[in-house]
């Protein structure tokens, strides 16, 4: 997706408008959520490597250029869009990390055209991106590791690019698989399924339908048990396990009703049958609170499927992420809007052993001891410097939730890790903004 | 997009073991919403373009084909999967019309296989884009046609598809611009821009930013003037008006801050300097409840950029839909599932003039006199049967809108417009559920 026209419609004007008064000092533009969800008590760091795509692929089509200048913009702004490439720099979070509010996810450093173009498709991608893989890390964080977690969100997404994500995400966060067949081509994950209760409908009697299922998938066979009556379904899978002698890969879905409930039940019937082996699976509008009880509880659910409430987010289906210019040509640079004030300069957050609260600072000031930077380089010259895994991703997040507090890790009413600011970054914020209201001060006394 | 594998597995697993055992005979399959969220009063129906196109679209491409096979899925299977394409014939509300709960809003008939393939993709898509529509409608009837409303959600949607969603969905239920460029170029939608604070800052001082951007688009000027101090700013703005005689589609934007207060501020301010053509345009952040207050309140704005809250349909960002099989090979079936019980066979809804509530009934039973059906025949033998362009969903929205009584209007607790069950379809469901029983209970007392 070269995605030159993925934008907003100022983007084109203020980058149109900078390339004809040559303006192309550097820029940093920094990526950052200002504020977390009530509910979140930590974000996880997801969509770097489609925003690595889009800049590596960024440039204007003829035919986008075309529909361009019937809009509008001039000759000259036209063929200086058609020369246009990112040719910039790129710090970001890698995928997986666990971070706070305010602390950069991504800084781009590219002469002003070049990055400001880029902040649409940016925030578009990680915005999501994070929402969606920080709500995953909250089922995770719920099983428990007592039961396995499937994704079944694709069917309730916004869209099929929010599907893969949110297949691609969740497994970053240990989910185990997913139905989403796509994703697990082009991800390398494990594609899991079983039937539908259309399938059940489809033949005479529900003892039929698992018999033909049973037939035509031998090693990997659940059993929806609930299309008519549930207790009556897990019966009716006991005698077909039963008859056709079902050893391996056996399980019953349960997708409706007091899952809890009708698991110990299931559990109990297939125990008293020998069935030990065979595994319930439960699914239906689920959300990390669920999973919670179930866990709590100790239910004896082997897996779950959770879907439209991780596939969309659903208690935070976004998150209050900016882009804001940080330096210009040299001067760092800051705005003071009520309550959206931001801090100016290029920055690193530093990271020590918890309990030690992060340190944002700026990029050049000297680390503190024994510490790790958050913010590595990801891209030079518009190139990605290396490639990213999954597996990689998947490292980094088991890494950093180990570290999290139990107070971030509260699903209910999480108290996020508190995040210092060095002096520096402190002292240079304070005198950007009182020069900016001396200079304020004297427009107003001038006009 | 060919889409074959944007799919959950046991679509695929389902649509094998149909394959195998010849069971082609047809199908018919309701996709419908359960429940409306709370806060909604009526649903916009959104998304049948994407679904015909994914429908036309549809086929195994060979190296997806190659992957399953990889995956276990036998060398017959994938032959039959190969020849597979969508044959069928589609019912669908068409977009734009306002529909309730239960009711259908796409009724698919096919061999059994075809129409099951599609459950994933139809629903992900009608899913989605009706959340979106709704609401933007809801964005749309708290504005009360006082000021314009401007798509302002691209960076925030979940990804790039539902941000082209969103824009086209948001222009069919009256907003009158986009931010975003693609939309506005592949929709034709009138694009719409004004700048950043990076831009602002990108200069000495605001009032050579202002200066250089009125110089730039000279007949489209629009001052963001919240970058460090809105008042200043809005001083600043009449100070370049002024100086280069700027006269026709000049305004300025607020985005942060009390904006009623702040607009009714800058409009007096602009008024004495006799700038009653200048324009105010806010945003930041805004959902129907902020647009609603500042209609009622009578504030000076003219136009409302609406983002994320829109773009993601924030509180309900799902919809409870279900995509159920309701006849096979000749006879209607249904699922009892607790809570979950689904109605049999192919359907339509017939509308008459308000107050009279919607008819849901079979689809061959004859309609109610001066009634209007809401399903029409969209799609026959796998194609498209006429055209529909994003004129006449504006127009069909538009009417149905008119004709809603201000309970489902109503954005706080909105109260849906009932819905009536024919006596037929509801003799069939009881019949039908009442042979399932008999069915259960014999099962039972013979195992």
């Amino acid at each position: 997706m070269s995605a030159a026209l993925v934008t907003d419609l100022y983007e084109l004007n203020m980058a149109a408008s900078y390339l004809r008064r040559g303006m192309v000092g550097p820029a940093t533009f920094s990526l950052f959520v200002r504020q977390l969800p009530t509910s979140r008590g930590f974000l996880v760091a997801g969509g770097l490597e489609s925003c690595l795509s889009c800049l590596e692929a960024f440039g204007f089509a003829d035919d986008e250029l075309e529909w361009l200048a019937g809009q509008g913009f001039d000759h000259d702004t036209i063929e200086r869009f058609r020369r246009l490439r990112f040719t910039g720099e790129v710090w970001a979070v890698p995928e997986g990390r666990i971070v706070g509010a305010n602390e950069p996810l991504l800084e781009v450093s590219a002469p002003i055209a070049e990055a400001q173009l880029m902040e649409t498709i940016l925030l578009n991608q990680v915005t999501f991106q994070t929402a969606l893989a920080t709500k995953a890390a909250r089922c995770r964080i719920a099983a428990a590791d007592r039961f396995e977690l499937v994704d079944f969100s694709l069917r309730r997404t916004h869209g099929v690019d929010a599907g893969m994500a949110a297949a691609r995400l969740s497994a970053m966060v240990g989910f185990s698989a997913t139905s989403n067949v796509e994703a697990a081509r082009r991800y390398g994950l494990r594609p899991a399924g079983t039937m539908a209760h259309s399938y059940v409908e489809a033949f005479p009697t529900e003892g039929e339908a698992f018999r033909a299922f049973a037939e035509d998938f031998p090693g990997r066979t659940t059993f929806l048990v609930d299309t008519y009556d549930t207790l009556d379904g897990v019966r009716t899978a006991i005698d077909v396990i039963g008859d056709l002698d079902l050893r391996d890969n056996v399980g019953i879905r349960l997708d409706s009703g007091d899952l809890a409930g009708l698991a110990r039940a299931a559990r109990a019937m297939l125990d008293d049958a020998g069935l030990h082996r065979v595994r319930i699976f439960a699914s239906g509008g689920l959300d990390e609170l669920d999973l919670q009880r179930f866990a709590v509880s100790r239910a004896p659910i082997d897996a779950v499927g959770v879907g439209t409430q991780m596939g969309v987010s659903a208690d935070a289906p976004s998150l209050d992420s900016a882009y804001k210019l940080v330096a210009y040509d040299g001067r760092p640079v800051l705005k003071l809007s009520a309550e959206k004030m931001t801090m100016p300069g290029a920055k690193q957050v530093h990271r020590s052993s918890p309990p030690t609260p992060d340190l944002l600072a700026l990029r050049d000031e000297p680390a503190p001891p024994a510490s790790e930077p958050l913010l590595v380089p990801v891209m030079r010259h518009g190139r990605r410097l290396a490639p990213d895994t999954l597996d990689q991703a998947q490292t980094r997040f088991e890494r950093d939730l180990a570290a999290l507090p139990a107070s971030a890790l509260d699903l209910g009413t999480p108290q996020a890790p508190s995040t210092r600011v060095s002096e520096q970054l402190t002292a240079l914020a304070a005198d950007l903004a009182a020069r900016i209201h001396q200079r304020t001060r004297r427009t107003a006394a001038t006009s």
